[in-house]
């Protein structure tokens, strides 16, 4: 193999494939980038037999061919060079990258033993944009469990039908779900995308724009925009009816200043207790935030409210509620209990694109 | 104790004494600020028994008293509030805070139980411009040894004479020297400040101008700048006659550009072995940077250089040179080699204000 390729592009492809490469002692492979001539341009993958990446660089092909090359060593010689032409060689698993005074010869591994990334040759079932995934993604993915004891709700639920699509994700203690209005929506489809990948998604989108094909196989996804393509597996399961637990009547609404808001659970926090409770106590035209913490003393904090229905004392841990916050942009929020033990619904005051769903913590 | 102050006033003392608080639980008065009314102002103290820090708040005094309280939890509080009038109220060993709709009690300690922070009252033995210490010491302490085996070189040494102030610290692999010219220095000076008080005061430094006065006690030193006094101790101990290590002569010598030869440095760590070395190679008119690893492969990289003297390889230990590089912010910068297994020097190819020297790997 022999290709004349731009730094930049080089550079901007390496920063895509790499972060899913960690070190893997078992199957060294793994710690190796796929280098490949492909129909007129470098094809550059990367797997970690769970998510797999390919990306396009165009250049100049002298000759076909393919080799394995660590990762990390790669990427930090590459983005260190000018941009300027760089010429990649490869012969007898020997990797020798060539830019104006820089040189280096990098030992590879044999093309033949990179573990092959699946194909998916479907439709799309929705496209997007890119910058509209990445939002979504970022407002619900922090809530999908961590653990793996239910796998079913360890990654962000995605569900498709004539509205649009919904992306959801819940730990069980609160739940996340953003909107995106679709129209041309053929079919119904739903799939539970790990956590990881999301991340993945998140981080390669950046401020990418352009537009996300997502395409359906019987156990994998494939994220296509330009010259990227995310291959991931899929969770298997059935993701929880979560639709039941929002709830739809409240017998206290309030109207929040969010940033008022955000302060005081901020400021209560650091007087809370070991399980991060927080007292909120909802009376006629005020909310006031209260913490305690034995050893170090007590806050309360009180702030204006709009309040609609009965007053009333409920806990929540003040963790979840900053996190939920942090993800809504508008200026006030709605706020609605159904009672002091169960769940609260969060929400821009002007629309429902977003919603944030947590349980009290039960005062006994 | 009840004193009104303004937020912003607050917030910033706080942060400049709080950060020298850790987590201590034998002496969990050392956790906490002391807050005191001193002659119409409010003075918050605190100390880890190696360095105490004063600052001063102007505010109103409404009642006279002392308390001392966590850092952390009066830290994060304070810098949450908006920046308007805070009552500072303590009672019973509690401090009540209130700033607008926002108030906290915390728990306290009596203030007769914090240690005493000493004062030092001679003459400063030099004042200076806080960003040029600021300066200095980032540009030397880094090369101080991190282990305490050899106490003596594991600060920052002062040593104050006619010529000015030269501030100094090596680990014996490698030294930097900054020099402060200065005038009306009435007699010769020398103290080792500890690493960490070098630390502290480039974090409280930051970017307040201003002058710092520097005045010598008997095994203590008192910086003081406006409304902050910096009170550490010394350690003891003769510092090395590193002066007799910086060659004064040099066989070879080499005017480079330092972006060039700082990346070629970068580049080729990447690829150098588990002892860090790198090997550089001067010829006429220019200069070879090569590193190999056994199992990653190898890298040359070729600049340009003025070369006078002698034909020369020696290997360096590229973290070593990172250091110094980036502490030079010259264009050109001068290398100067008195032997392939005595220090090199590294210096702005214009002034002698900052020397880098550093020891060669010896090649076996």
């Amino acid at each position: 193999m022999k290709i004349i390729c731009l730094q930049e592009n080089l550079k901007n492809n390496l920063n895509i494939v790499q972060n899913i490469i960690g070190k893997n002692l078992t199957l060294p492979i793994l710690n190796n980038l796929l280098l490949e001539s492909d129909n007129g341009r470098l094809r550059i993958s990367s797997t970690n037999l769970e998510i797999g990446i390919n990306t396009w660089t165009s250049g100049k092909i002298e000759r076909e061919g393919a080799i394995t090359c660590p990762a990390k060593i790669l990427f930090n010689f590459v983005n260190n060079l000018p941009n300027k032409k760089i010429e990649l060689e490869a012969k007898n698993n020997i990797l020798t990258v060539k830019c104006e005074n820089y040189k280096a010869s990098i030992k590879g591994l044999s093309a033949d033993d990179f573990p092959i990334i699946p194909k998916i040759k479907n439709d799309p079932i929705f496209e997007i944009n890119n910058l509209c995934l990445k939002e979504a993604l970022m407002k619900v993915s922090g809530c999908a469990a961590v653990s793996e004891s239910r796998p079913e709700i360890s990654g962000v639920f995605f569900s498709l039908n004539k509205e649009g699509l919904k992306l959801a994700a819940t730990d069980s203690f609160r739940l996340a779900e953003k909107t995106e209005k679709m129209e041309k929506i053929k079919q119904d489809h739903s799939m539970i995308l790990p956590q990881r990948t999301a991340q993945e998604l998140i981080r390669i989108l950046g401020e990418k724009e352009g537009v996300m094909k997502v395409i359906l196989g019987s156990n994998q996804v494939l994220f296509e925009s330009g010259e990227i393509q995310i291959i991931s597996r899929l969770i298997d399961g059935q993701y929880p009816d979560y639709r039941q637990i929002v709830p739809q009547n409240f017998i206290t609404q309030t109207l929040l200043n969010k940033e008022e808001f955000l302060n005081a659970v901020r400021i209560a926090g650091f007087f809370s207790s070991k399980v991060n409770n927080v007292k909120f106590s909802i009376q006629a035209g005020k909310m006031e935030i209260l913490s305690q913490d034995p050893d170090l003393g007590e806050n309360k904090t009180q702030i204006q409210a709009e309040v609609k229905g009965k007053e009333m004392e409920i806990e929540f841990n003040y963790r979840y509620l900053l996190d939920g916050l942090n993800n809504i942009s508008a200026k006030q929020i709605f706020m609605g209990f159904s009672s002091e033990s169960t769940a609260a619904v969060i929400k821009s005051a002007e629309n429902d694109d977003y919603l944030y769903v947590v349980m009290p913590i039960k005062i006994s």
